[in-house]
This record gives structure tokens, sequence and C-alpha cells, in this order.
């Protein structure tokens, strides 16, 4: 059907946050957003944590416009003009091929956007931010793009995002070519695969970051000497090895390959000039907690892994819910993030791990809340439209 | 004079305290006690810190002994027990070819020390202790050897030891050969090359080490992947540049090298698995502070360097004094210090640097006192025995 002046298409979806387990950090090319080495993510689930967003066009419409959680964003940076440019030029290439479609490529678009997360909390809200707006835009013009496709878009907006398009496991290939056009995320495994892996997200209280991820990235690339090692050859081998931990579901490889990836993320973080840190005395406890819960199970039954910011993401596999969540819920049990029903069913660990006191310390003063959440899907289309 | 059986030998003599600003991590042979890497370091004056060491002998004494600061210490060890035997071979040597010496190498040895600095705080005190343990005992058996002939007995009680049987500024070549007899130190440069070197010390309110510095050394080496980067070619490059910026006198070159090494060998903490933390938020503020006294400045006027802990060493050159100390002394003038009449001479800064609020409640909160010095001289043969 033709759209007359007074059709108005919408589409919406939902889009996951993701968490990195091997990290991205380090841009090759700057102007196409591709990077220095590839990285392999976990899909976390849309239950919990998510970013809903409408896409929206008419010959009505007066100008391209983007609100996230009630407030005006602006869109003229680049790379959210380089998400509307890719996606209206697949969509003008299906009108010029079909003349009955309606010319949606020629309207501006509205989209709204709402995270149900806090968005300054360092959970990667601008991966799901654009990977939500992308996937609805792509749904508005009906594009037959696979996520791989949409995945090199959303790459362009934010790095990570491109991982977003995908549930379960899944990794962005930095590519080779010079355009970026192999540059995108492909599945690793579904979450059906290993749906038994969860985690908790231990919010530290707010703090202002010390250097955008954005900034501090160029920074390492330009003076840290250990960063080089870690492209060439500490990534490289990791991630081979991470894609045979998820395909085998070896929980204690996938682990530890995570806590030892994200540390040598923080590490060349340090090695900067003049040196980043994004994790902080809280986050160093939160790794004191979770050796001492794998000593105490003999064996690795929970991962620590940091962003750029000082929150704990830790992941564990729900057989070892007692002992990993349970653990926790002993130290942050006071704090938000237990009340649903998964959370309490959780029965907090009696006894105190050993050499645990001055960890229990520093994170009941600097944690805020727990979020509970496990390995989740691909982006949702939904009919609930927020314009 | 042949000794007679009544005859008590003694000599003493003070060893200073140096900091590294090319780092030490790592063994290459344990028993030998030969490094991954050579380093390089800054004796400071034996006016503010130094260990004070008799070493005695004679026909009565019972037993080798070692007191320090009034309390018996272990001297079961190996590396103790390598000086012991490494110089009394030398003293046996001599007495072979001279039968009028006395026999002072069969004799037991009372060691007594004693610090002028707070032995946990963290100050590279057994850097000091092994210095003046040696040289005292090369004294009392009037020794022949050259101070770099002592450094490679003392690095085998204490790797960085070996640099403080030097003043002014040291470096540790790490050797080749297999038995460890070229792993020694050498001068760089007398004090009087470049006397003009002032360091601040800001020692952190006691806490407890993450690891021994031997254990997580061998850890790091065991575990991080970015370690071998650091040792095969960072640390070479730098011990060149840092050679030369000592030689040209260059402060800039010296402190860009000095805060870059100490981020590295920081950086390789954190990627040792499990990742040792030796600096706390207090030693992040310490540099935000550094940071901005350069910024301010307009140029690298102060460097920070640390080693496995949270204090903050901050070299910076006299004719910069108020630049930096007098900043410190804004933020930190209310802490033990500045009560001589060199910390009293020190003008407090009258308005605080920008962007430094949060540093600045984080200094005073975790930083106890502030040790005033300067580059020294090597040990200092001395009348006043201690027993």
């Amino acid at each position: 059907m033709a759209g007359t002046q007074e059709e108005v298409y919408r589409a919406s979806t939902y889009a996951p946050v993701n968490i990195a387990v091997i990290k991205y950090w380090g841009k090759k090319n700057v102007e196409l957003n591709t990077p220095t080495n590839s990285s392999l993510s976990v899909t976390l689930s849309q239950d919990d944590l998510r970013t809903h967003t409408t896409a929206l066009c008419s010959v009505e419409t007066a100008k391209d416009s983007l609100t996230l959680n009630g407030k005006d964003q602006d869109i003229s940076g680049a790379r959210t003009q380089a998400c509307f440019r890719e996606l209206r030029a697949l969509r003008k290439e299906l009108e010029s091929k079909d003349a009955s479609l309606p010319k949606l490529a020629d309207m501006k678009l509205k989209i709204v956007s709402e995270n149900n997360f806090p968005t300054a909390a360092g959970l990667a809200s601008s991966a799901a931010g654009f990977a939500a707006l992308v996937r609805a835009i792509a749904n508005l013009y009906q594009l037959p793009s696979s996520p791989a496709d949409l995945s090199r878009i959303a790459r362009q907006g934010s790095g990570s995002a491109c991982r977003s398009l995908f549930g379960g496991y899944s990794a962005w290939e930095q590519g080779s070519q010079a355009d970026g056009s192999d540059s995108a995320a492909y599945e690793v495994a579904p979450a059906s695969h290993w749906p038994e892996m969860r985690a908790a997200i231990l919010v530290a209280s707010a703090e202002k970051k010390d250097v955008s991820s954005t900034a501090g990235m160029q920074l390492t690339v330009a003076t840290s000497p250990l960063f080089q090692e870690r492209i060439k050859n500490v990534v490289p081998k990791r991630m081979k090895a991470m894609e045979k931990a998820v395909h085998d579901r070896d929980f204690e490889s996938f682990a530890a390959l995570t806590m030892k990836d994200s540390n040598n993320f923080h590490a060349c973080c340090m090695d900067t000039f003049p040196p980043i840190f994004y994790m902080n005395s809280t986050s160093h406890a939160a790794i004191r907690l979770c050796d001492a819960i794998n000593a105490a199970a003999d064996k690795t039954v929970c991962a620590y892994t940091f962003d750029a910011g000082p929150n704990a993401v830790v992941y564990y596999l729900a057989e070892n819910e007692t002992q990993v969540a349970g653990a926790i819920k002993a130290v942050l049990g006071d704090k938000t993030g237990w009340e649903d029903k998964r959370g309490q069913s959780i029965k907090a660990a009696g006894t105190p791990l050993p050499n645990t006191e001055a960890a229990t310390e520093t994170l009941k003063k600097g944690i805020s809340r727990v979020i509970l959440t496990s390995v989740g899907d691909g982006p949702r289309k939904t009919d609930q439209h927020l314009c």
C-alpha cells in the first residue's frame, strides 16, 4: 500500500545490553569505528535490562529527532548520522525496486527510546541504545537485512552495539577490509545453547567516570606499549579459546578467560599515559570476594568482569547460584535488587567466607544496588509503541 | 695485630634507601636472585632515611644473630645465609694470604641494625637493610671489595639492595652469566652530578600489603602475558633513555620515564592472575595531584612513582620546590613531616589547583605523613656502634 500524506509509519523493538568477556578497547579507524581487536560478549536478558525504541516517520514529521527517557538527544554527531544514512540508503534501494512502496526514506525520523535501567550507571546503555535504534528503523523500513548486516550499521553508531543485534553469545569480528565492510558481529552460540549462564551486576555508587571510553581507548592506542601486545597476541589467542569454551559449555575456561581479559584490559588502561583508572577500591573488593567464592568452592564457579567503570559483572551458572549469588547476598543483601521472585529465592550464605572482612566492608559502602540477570535473546519486535 | 681471645671486632655503617625509577619486578633465577630486567634508582639522603648497622664478632660470640630495631630477626633464610657465606669466603681468602690477620671468618657474627624510619611503611627498608649488613661486615672484615663486588653479594640478600651500595643514580645490570656473576649494580652518576633532585614521599596510612613483593613478582612472571613485553622491549628501551636523561640532567625526560615505568609495572601487577593491586585510591589521587601540578606549570616539574605499596614518591628539582612541594603542602600541610627547617621553608600554595577537589579530599584522608628528602650519597662508615 502506497503511503498517503496522512499515513504515519511506526515500528518498535526492544534491544538487549551485552557485557563483553573479551573486551573491545581501541579503534583501528575512528571514522569507520572499526576496532583494533575482535571481542566477545554475553547478551543479557531483556526482562531485566533493555532499551525500548520506537521509530516513526510520516510526511508530517518535521525533522529527525531522538528522545531518550524523555530528553531530546543531539543527533548531529557523525555516529548517529551514519546509522540514519546507511538505513535510508537500504530503504531507498528497496523503494527503487518496488514503486508501490511508500517513500519512507525521504521522510524525517522520530525516534523515541526508553531504558528500563539507569542510563548513567555505566551499564552499556549505548550498546543497547544503538542496537535498538538500528533494529527499530530496519523494522520500520521493512529491510530484509540480516542481523549481521544491521550489526555493521550499529557498529558505526557505537562499537559494542553491534553485538547487541544477537542474543546469547556473540562476537565482533574486527575485520580487515579498508572500508570496514567485514567488521561486524556474528552469533557464537544462541542463548539456548548455554541458557544456564547467570549474571549478578554489582552497581557501584555513582561516581564520575575517570575518562570517557571513547577518549580513553584512543589514548591507550597512542601511548601504551603493552597495548600492542594485547591486540597482537593476547586477544587473538583468547578469542579462539573463548569461542571454544562457549561451544563446549566449559565454565571454568570461560571464567578464567573472562577474568584475565578484564584484568588485561584494565592493565592497558593503567599503562596509558596519563594512566586511566576505571576500577576503584570497590571493584578491587568485588574481585577479592569472587576470589574467595572460588577458593571456597575449590573450583572456578564465578567470574568478574569490569567495563570502563567500577561496576562488577559476575557471571556464574544456575547450578552454582547458592555458592555465588548466595555469598553476594550475604554481603549485599540489604541493597536494592533482591526483591523479586528470583532474588528472594536466593538464600544468603550463613557464614562469611574466610578473609573477606575488608572486602565486605568496602562492598557494603561502595555498592548501591544489585541486578540479577541471565543470558538472553536478541532484539524483540514489539507492538508497544512509544509514540 | 692478631686477635686475642678477648678481642672484640666491630664495624658500623649507615646505608641509604633507594627508590627505583625503572622498576625491578621478576626474578630470572630465584636461587641466585637475578632479575628479569635491569633497573635504575635514585639513592635517597641518609640524613632522612637510613639503616644504621653494626657488625661485631669475637671468639665469644656464640651464634650468628641479627637484631633490627631491637627485635631478633630470623637469619636462617637462604638469602641472609648467602650474604654471610660469601663475605666469610672473601675474608677467608684474605686470612689465607696473610697469617697475621685475626681469624674473623671463623667467628660468629652479631649484627645490630636500626632504621630511622618506620620499617613497615613500605619504604624499601630491605634494600637499605641488606646494603648496610653487607657493607658493615665488609668493613669489619676489611675487605678490599669494590661497591660493585659488594652489590653482587647484597643482591643475593634482597635484589634492590644492590643499588644501595652506591649513592646518586645507580643501576642494576641484570647480567647474562648463568652463575649471576655479572648481575650487579653500577653508578650511573654520583649525587654531585645532579644534586638538585628532591623527593617528597607521601606515606599512606598503614594498610596490609596485597601480596608480598617476593611472591607477587613471581606470580607476575608466571601468569602475565604483558610482562614478557615489559621485560623484552619496554624496559631495555627505557633503561637507555633513563641513563641518558640522568647524564643530560633532563628532568622532563627523567620524569616522563619515571611515571610511565611505574604505571607499566603496576599494569603488569594488574595483568597478573589473580591480579595484584598495590596502588589504592590514595595512590590514584596522588597521581591526579601530580598531573594537576604539571598541568599548572605547563611542563613536567614532578614525577610520581610507586613501589609494591600505596606510598607515592614524588621527584622534583630544587628549582621547582614551590610549585611541587608547595602544592603538596597546601593539601597535606597538617601532616607530620613539615616541621624541620626544610619543611618550614616551603610555602604552601595559596590557591588550590584546578580539578583537584576529589584528589585533595582522598589524600587528606589517606596520607599519614610526608617525608621530604633528596638524592644522597652511598653508605657512610661510622664509629657510632650499636653494640
